[in-house]
């Protein structure tokens, strides 16, 4: 056994979480006795068609027959060790809530709670800065890649791109304006920001020969961080975090505002949160 | 080699479609000459840890190691045989496009095209037939549950869901009046029916032992059958059809319509659909 084999070292102690959406596990346990967690998961088929050589048949109706069989198939694992305290309990499945927020509960308790809890923006503020006067498309001297610059806003490749697999496509405009946290703060004299936002989603895309009518173009709510950005992301690709209760359409957005001008400042929304974050407990008091 | 056992005498020839979302492929074959679809499934991990014989360090860093390795695994099966062409395109992969709507397109195009080629709802006017007068809940003589029932709508099992496993519950709620095709035609004057519905929703649910800030409860847009209906499923489940794009929360139909009667009939909607669908035609013309 090699020194550096960690995986065989793995001594698993509790199932953390198991999901069957992207079909994974997450165990909690130790490697020489100090934490570790270690991360499942099936990968997608390859092209190929392999004859089973035995199976059993569940169910046989007219032309529809159904059962299953053993096949040798790759898994993917992924280990952390030593783990601390914090990663485990972020592996540790957690239940989803859907709540209901009012414009007064934004106002007095999401927004200063967020404020103080969320993770600090000054890297947007860093990526302005040294984009500001460079032609774009460009790369930071922190060697952020920016597609697309405006007075008002950026586009930039989002971390979970690869930035090669077109289904997978994902960016990000980030806002320059830090008074603009979430959609709450928009108006209609944003309008013609954000219509200016989905013309430039069509150039940056354009760079990648990718279309608008392959990507959705949306807002979290609640997003990670506070100072307001706008996700575009591949309609083929599965990424999590585009389903209602989570995310709003730019187009919405602007359909919203151009009904009345504090649409999402005064709309109560119902977002969908986990137990485990730390906005819950503004629900749970 | 049993006679009815047709897995065995599957002759791939094609791969439809490979789905990197639920892991899933689908082979066109042939058995015994004649049209057949073959679709694999990779199944949910057991809850066990089974230390792998051998395996491939990919990537180490730190703390944290990743790689692959071998192990046998359930794969489920089911065989269509003899297949017509027409379920053969059903599983053909089909590329989706996000196309815009606006309120004169779905007056002049959708709604037409719609009303001549979505099933019809027949079997909706049976349900509210057969309910009429009963004490709910109830099962009606085409053995339809009907969990709660309303003189303008009535609530009942989805199809999909196989009423025992909470964590994929859906229920579905009908709407009497056949002039409501979609939530398009919903003005200021439903609100109190559209209010109803949340609370019944509440009174369904409680008989499943299971509360509102489980689930989330959304119209389709588009829907598959044009007359209003609206979707209420478990948060914890993956249901396909939640996403922006495809899905409006009732809790914004209801903030929309507050602000506007008209809201829902003069928005210019983002929806997602497939390139295959009897609805694209009318985007592709």
């Amino acid at each position: 056994m090699e020194l550096n084999d960690k995986l065989l070292r793995f001594d698993a102690k509790t199932l953390l979480s198991s999901n069957t959406g992207d079909i994974s596990k997450v165990f909690e346990g130790t490697v020489d006795g100090s934490p570790a967690i270690l991360t499942l998961h099936k990968v997608a088929f390859n092209e190929e068609y392999t004859s089973p050589s035995a199976h059993k048949v569940i169910h046989e109706n007219d032309v529809y027959t159904s059962g299953t069989f053993l096949a040798s198939e790759m898994i993917k694992y992924s280990l952390i060790h030593p783990a601390t305290e914090t990663q485990i309990k972020k592996y540790r499945k957690s239940e989803y809530v859907l709540v209901k927020e009012t414009a007064e509960m934004y106002r007095t308790k999401t927004l200063p709670h967020a404020l103080k809890h969320s993770p600090n923006c000054k890297w947007i503020d860093t990526i302005f800065q040294q984009a500001d006067g460079c032609a774009t498309p460009c790369i930071t001297e922190s060697k952020e890649h920016v597609l697309f610059m405006d007075k008002e806003f950026l586009i930039c490749p989002d971390l979970k791109w690869d930035r090669v697999t077109l289904e997978s496509l994902y960016l990000l405009v980030l806002f320059k304006d830090p008074s603009i946290y979430t959609l709450r703060e928009l108006r209609q004299e944003h309008i013609p920001l954000l219509e200016r936002i989905q013309q430039a989603a069509v150039e940056a895309l354009a760079m990648h020969n990718y279309t608008t009518d392959k990507v959705k173009i949306y807002f979290h709510y609640y997003p990670t961080f506070y100072r307001a950005h706008i996700h575009i992301s591949s309609i083929s690709s599965s990424w999590p975090g585009t389903s209602i209760g989570k995310s709003v359409l730019l187009n919405d957005v602007i359909e919203g505002l151009k009904v009345s001008s504090t649409y999402f400042q005064d709309k109560t929304m119902e977002v969908c949160i986990s137990k485990e974050s730390y906005m819950y407990s503004i629900y749970s008091e």
